[in-house]
């Protein structure tokens, strides 16, 4: 099998990481300069500069302006995740999905969501689980801002969650994620059948569209969940 | 301000998920034929080809033969990822780094390590812990493959960490990551300075430089650590 000729600038983006990864270019090394490259790859030299722009802004290639272009001592790998909704995550984990409503009302944020919405603005609040087999595998707590989703309010989300109301009608540009671990809550813990105090894998998402922020959520996962993702493969 | 063309399939497949994150193209919208795409990128049918595909094996567009290339319902966003290493990391978020070997030694590893590591082997087992601001940061509990890695053996890890050695030195091809939130374990707490129980953020990752099981590695964070990424913005 011949490996493709990479092309355009993401292309070349990605044999460059390939490289480097493979440590065919080793930390430190001096790569070939722009223009021995673009004859490597056909392309002009400044798809191969965009190329290498995009990798020393990552932290990968460190460029200087006399000494040419050099592989960061320590470069950063980067991985995919995917940011699923959650009945397809839990189906593809091969459960049966199910779904409960706990709470949906129009109030003012509190001063940490407010924050996320962007001031203080009318919210609608939606608390629900999400089941596998029956049992309590992610707890939503969500707030929709009210002025960028104004028919957010007419929505009844007893049925269809938020999470897949949203993602199928809501447009965004920028997505904030936040993992970490917590402690579950006393609230939390009841609902996803816990000890208060046990570790929850917990995931924080602010939602724009443009300058809009469109909605703030934190999900908390019963145990045993795990999130993968991959480098290369 | 003009946007650029995008360019190669990578640069198509960008500029067709941004349209489906935006809702240019919301889900379950057909949108146009290769053809029509090609002559609006000013590239080859193939190269379109090749974008759409790529994007319907990560579930964003369904293709039909006969009824064309639609949105899918449910799209699903991609974050980056980055894996740094930990020194850096612990810098960059503002901290003077600190670092303290706890053990060093050749074993046979666990069942679990044998498994992640291709087998039985000897295996290097390292552990260390990470300091920012002279507090325990991260443990790092790491085993190497010293049937891959044989030169490990020599290497000590008193003051450079077996993370930034084996990133400068040791090709890799592919990574696999979990994440997850544990209680801690004794042994763990102590070095963390937690109660036993307490949730520690944890990182799971197997190294392979092609078929060869290079490292497995267990992150374990004090309490207080985010993971951050973006999709878009």
């Amino acid at each position: 099998m011949t490996t493709p000729q990479p092309t355009g600038w993401q292309g070349i983006q990605a044999e460059v990481l390939r490289r480097v990864h493979a440590r065919e270019w080793p930390p430190g090394h001096i790569i070939p300069g722009e223009v021995d490259l673009a004859a490597e790859f056909g392309c002009a030299r400044a798809t191969v500069n965009r190329a290498l722009q995009a990798l020393a802004d990552a932290g990968i290639l460190e460029r200087r302006r006399k000494a040419g272009t050099r592989v960061a001592m320590y470069p950063v790998g980067r991985a995919v995740l995917d940011i699923p909704v959650l009945r397809q995550d839990i189906e593809e984990r091969g459960h049966v999905y199910g779904y409960r409503l706990l709470e949906q009302s129009i109030m003012m944020p509190d001063l940490v969501c407010a924050q996320k919405l962007g001031g203080n603005t009318t919210a609608l609040h939606v608390r629900a689980v999400h089941l596998a087999d029956d049992a309590p595998f992610v707890l939503e707590d969500r707030w929709i801002n009210l002025k960028t989703v104004p028919h957010a309010a007419e929505q009844s989300f007893d049925t269809l969650s938020a999470n897949e109301w949203l993602l199928h009608t809501v447009p965004y540009t920028k997505i904030d994620v936040s993992l970490s671990a917590q402690a579950a809550s006393e609230e939390g813990a009841d609902t996803l059948r816990l000890a208060p105090g046990a570790p929850v894998f917990t995931v924080e998402r602010t939602t724009w569209d443009h300058d809009d922020p469109v909605t703030y959520v934190t999900l908390r996962y019963a145990p045993g969940f795990e999130l993968h993702t991959q480098i290369g493969g």
